[in-house]
């Protein structure tokens, strides 16, 4: 018994969290999570599906995929950290510029920074493979740091295995 | 000792997740989670409550309801997987139909398809009572092959057993 | 091993939320969840940050804040249970309105209700501290009975010990 206990203490937590959505409102949470979980000691995984691949791409990269319609996706949903606009609308569009300037003033971190401090405390960050087909995405056009790509599936063996699965 | 290691290996995970949505971008991953799930071994169960109630209408049903705030509401938000939208509006409107041809190109399958999938591999679907009350709708506006109707208490003890818990 | 099973046993159940989102259609679920997981027996946090804030907020509060960005922010996104809206624009506006005389009709409790009796039942309700910097929000905006403001690692170390966890 005394073992099994020792065992169950020293295995870290895990979290496991899909980012969804490429809105800055809710990738400021996933990333604060992910990098505040890390630094508490949590394993953290994050699986970046749907609208939610374009945070892994470069915010030097502006239009990206091969055929016409991934073109024209990628030029209306611009990829990158520094692009990341807020779902809601408010003040026709000045909101995004707003919230930003409060969480300067605040001194809350942007989500360009929280994903470069993400990667460093270990965070495990894990394209989806699907949606990079979809959006014709390649390696290239994403940040570096990443793990390989990833399939339903092996997100689901992750989350199995988390103490705090959650889709954001 | 032996005895217990071995019922816990045993025993299959479990993935219990809210679908309160109907828009094709969240129906997507909730269904692609479930079959996934589900043809990986876990159990599944997913409570389809709020907008995600409609996701279980037949596609054939047009108006539903009794009165005609029910009947109203059944006009703006179809119900059924072949008439989900998007839930971000993209190109005027052109956006559903551009990913839906983008996933049929790479092969992903579409809502209604993966709703027979799941239903076929063992997913348990259950309608939420309250919203069923709301909108209006009657056991025969489904498809078949749900579980009985269930309330939140009923999806909380299945999600305090679960291993995966997600709201989408 | 008998004393362990009958600590296993023993130990109440958690539900640990985020409430990110002050959609009406996104508080009224997480606080159904919320009032029934504490009445079915669970130990119940429920961690209100960015948008999710607002619902805290006392229905005779107006302009909060105490820049003009903050000020302004407070003006269009105005707090309190009684002054949520559906994040989905449905009849120009007047869908809200439909939901709300819908619910009424059967029987469904209302937002500013469920807060109520969530509290009265026990469930713990956390400010988190950042957001309130951000909207510059002070105790006296929020209603009676919360809990200490968090921030997101103590939300991470609740969320760790729970067997529900959920992003709304």
């Amino acid at each position: 018994m005394a073992e099994d206990e020792i065992e169950v203490e020293e295995r870290a937590k895990r979290l496991a969290m899909v980012c969804w959505s490429s809105d800055l409102d809710r990738v400021w949470p996933t990333l604060i999570l992910a990098t505040t979980g890390a630094a508490s000691g949590l394993e953290v995984d994050v699986f970046f599906t749907f609208w939610g691949l374009r945070v892994l791409q470069r915010n030097d990269k502006r239009v990206t995929g091969t055929n016409w319609m991934q073109k024209a996706e990628s030029l209306v949903d611009r990829g990158g950290t520094d692009h990341l606009k807020l779902g809601k609308i408010h003040f026709g569009g000045a909101g995004t510029m707003m919230i930003k300037k409060l969480a300067k003033q605040y001194k809350v971190a942007t989500p360009t920074e929280l994903l470069e401090m993400a990667l460093s405390v270990g965070v495990r960050m894990h394209p989806c493979q699907m949606t990079m087909d979809l959006y014709g995405l390649k390696q290239e056009d994403f940040v570096e740091g990443l793990q390989p790509t990833l399939g339903a599936a092996s997100f689901i063996d992750m989350a199995a295995k988390a103490d705090i699965t959650l889709f954001i």
